[in-house]
């Protein structure tokens, strides 16, 4: 195990690596903690919930919904969760970012923590405190920014991760890869998943440098006025299309990835348009599709990082590299007819 | 008018007092703004909206709930209400609560200020940050603390507002009197109801006296940790029996603060309860009152200011002096059947 702690605005947040689920018990303790999980981890991971208070939700994107909030927020109340109770997300992206807005919540804000069940949670859902829940087809419309106390990582958890949701983490890394870290950019073209499933030491590497990525963004820039921007690369057009064609979220923004290089090689001159896609590939996420490129604008504009008339765009200068850019709708909307 | 600010943990907070809402269109803008206003308040003063954006909400504290919530942001959704959008709730407690907790969760978190309409939100709920929605007999079970950015006082509003009105807005000055201020307390022995509410000049000197009372103790203790509790005085067995008598929240505290000062008494030595009393009757409110003790005390365990044993409840040394005292429940159990 491996313990870090980092200083966020108003938060000192604990990240144990390479640990071990039962640490749960010296961090949160089973008198003061409820645990919060889906259907998918409760089944496989039966054993581990024995003697906590715990709370099974469906599990799903369908499920991140003002709906389940009041569900979870009855159960509390009946459980008597007071200002003292932690609330730990046991669980993919969908559970921590449910469970970090009822702490929000609940009480005017409660204490919480996570233990990440998926790949994807645990590089990027469950770290940098954003949280939310959907509204209709707008994604996190509704939600807080507020940090954790801890975040506990054990690898052993993936062992019963599908293969799909291996492909929806590897699209986030790559994202990282993209606009931040060229040396993971040749590292992932010389590796693959199959690789990275069966070899612990990879993995555990590859997480904690991922997770070291996107903190330091969120550090520099808590509240999203610049820099944090970055990590939202493949995701104005991938939120557009996830709902319009129930994508995973990995999918669509594996796609927005796709086109957000080929616009900044028209725009910037990026010139490895060909190996982002081929590296994506490589992890079995899409690239080109088809997609009505009339309402995906339109939902677009509709998405919260609008304001009137230009969208920050973000572009890549090259591998490693990305920039925040401001585009007109207009000049938008001529680029997305060319498709 | 007369500006003052005041810096709060992570927000400057303007206060406008003895103001007109025309300089509403200074402060917030008719592009940017959206009002957040109910059927009561929007039907006594139409002609301020015009030209606004406004939502108006059913009234009353059965519609500070979850599904007002969910109205409102379908609502802001269909305006097509963004980032850089600023909601300003006008109206009494319940639509200050309402608007300051949508304001904080939508698009994780947009400006918002307050033009409090009733005297209890002028004195009272529109400071401090607190906001808030109930869940089934739980009040404010749900919520958050987030400071406004800036709050609008024009008493000329409060021509339209209903006796029993003034009458809760008096019970939580009377409680400011009780744990802050003594010769509060004293001036309102010698003044009356319908004096303020005639003599303007008067009533803004008392509503900004009370509004710095409030405003100080929050600046010394913004998340409650211990000194803002004083203003829980009355509210802890008030909250209780709120719900369960279809009480108005004045009329609550009313009865709360007149236990709370003959709790004082036993254990304090507290030698003014009669006046406490005396007081409350003068400014139309009810003091000792038949309830179900062992009922109340129930609900009384599950509010949010317990915790497993014992509770704390606000109790006065002397007029002007509240203090923070913690109690466990079998002893205010036997306090209670004395009543
Ligand atoms: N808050 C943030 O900063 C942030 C960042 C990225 C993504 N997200 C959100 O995260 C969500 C996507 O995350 P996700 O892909 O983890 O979603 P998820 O929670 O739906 O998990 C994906 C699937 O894997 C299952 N699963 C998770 N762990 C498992 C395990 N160990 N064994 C077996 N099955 C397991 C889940 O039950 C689910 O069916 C989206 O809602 C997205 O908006 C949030
Ligand atoms: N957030 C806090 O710190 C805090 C503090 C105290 C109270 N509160 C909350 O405030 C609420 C009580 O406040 P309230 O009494 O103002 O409630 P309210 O908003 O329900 O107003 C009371 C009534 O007066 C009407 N009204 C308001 N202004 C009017 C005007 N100018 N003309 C005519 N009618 C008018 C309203 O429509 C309503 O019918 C409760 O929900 C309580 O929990 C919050
Ligand atoms: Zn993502
Ligand atoms: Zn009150």
């Amino acid at each position: 195990m491996k313990k870090r702690s980092f200083q966020f605005s108003s938060k000192t947040v604990q990240y144990y690596f390479d640990a071990s689920f039962d640490l749960l018990e010296k961090i949160a303790g089973k008198e003061r903690a409820v645990l919060v999980t889906d259907e998918h981890v409760f089944a496989a991971h039966k054993k581990k919930f024995k003697g906590w208070n715990t709370i099974v939700l469906k599990p799903g994107e369908a499920f991140k919904v003002q709906q389940t909030v009041d569900v979870l927020i009855d159960q509390l109340i009946d459980m008597g969760a007071d200002r003292k109770t932690i609330l730990v997300g046991v669980g993919g992206g969908v559970i921590t970012d449910i469970t970090g807005y009822v702490a929000g919540i609940y009480m005017r804000g409660i204490d919480f923590g996570f233990v990440p069940t998926s790949l994807l949670a645990m590089v990027d859902a469950s770290n940098g405190g954003k949280n939310g829940i959907d509204v209709g087809v707008y994604k996190n419309m509704v939600g807080l920014i507020r940090q954790p106390s801890f975040l506990l990582y054990d690898y052993s958890l993936l062992s019963s991760l599908p293969l799909a949701e291996w492909q929806n983490g590897f699209a986030e890394i790559i994202k990282h890869a993209c606009i931040k870290d060229a040396a993971m950019f040749k590292l992932l073209q010389e590796q693959s998943l199959p690789k990275f499933r069966k070899d612990k030491q990879l993995l555990a590497q590859l997480v904690e440098r991922n997770v070291l990525i996107k903190t330091k963004v969120v550090l520099n820039d808590e509240f999203e006025q610049g820099e944090r921007k970055l990590l939202n690369f493949g995701h104005t057009l991938g939120h557009a299309i996830e709902n319009m064609y129930e994508l995973s979220h990995g999918q669509a923004i594996s796609i927005g990835m796709t086109y957000a290089a080929i616009i900044s090689q028209q725009l910037k001159g990026f010139k490895e348009a060909d190996a982002v896609m081929a590296l994506l590939s490589r992890y079995g996420l899409p690239t080109l599709a088809e997609f009505d490129k009339k309402k995906a604008f339109k939902v677009l504009q509709k998405d919260k990082k609008k304001d009137s008339v230009s969208i920050h765009y973000i572009l890549l200068e090259k591998t490693g590299k990305g920039v925040v850019q401001p585009l007109l709708f207009v000049q938008l909307e001529e680029i997305f007819k060319q498709f």
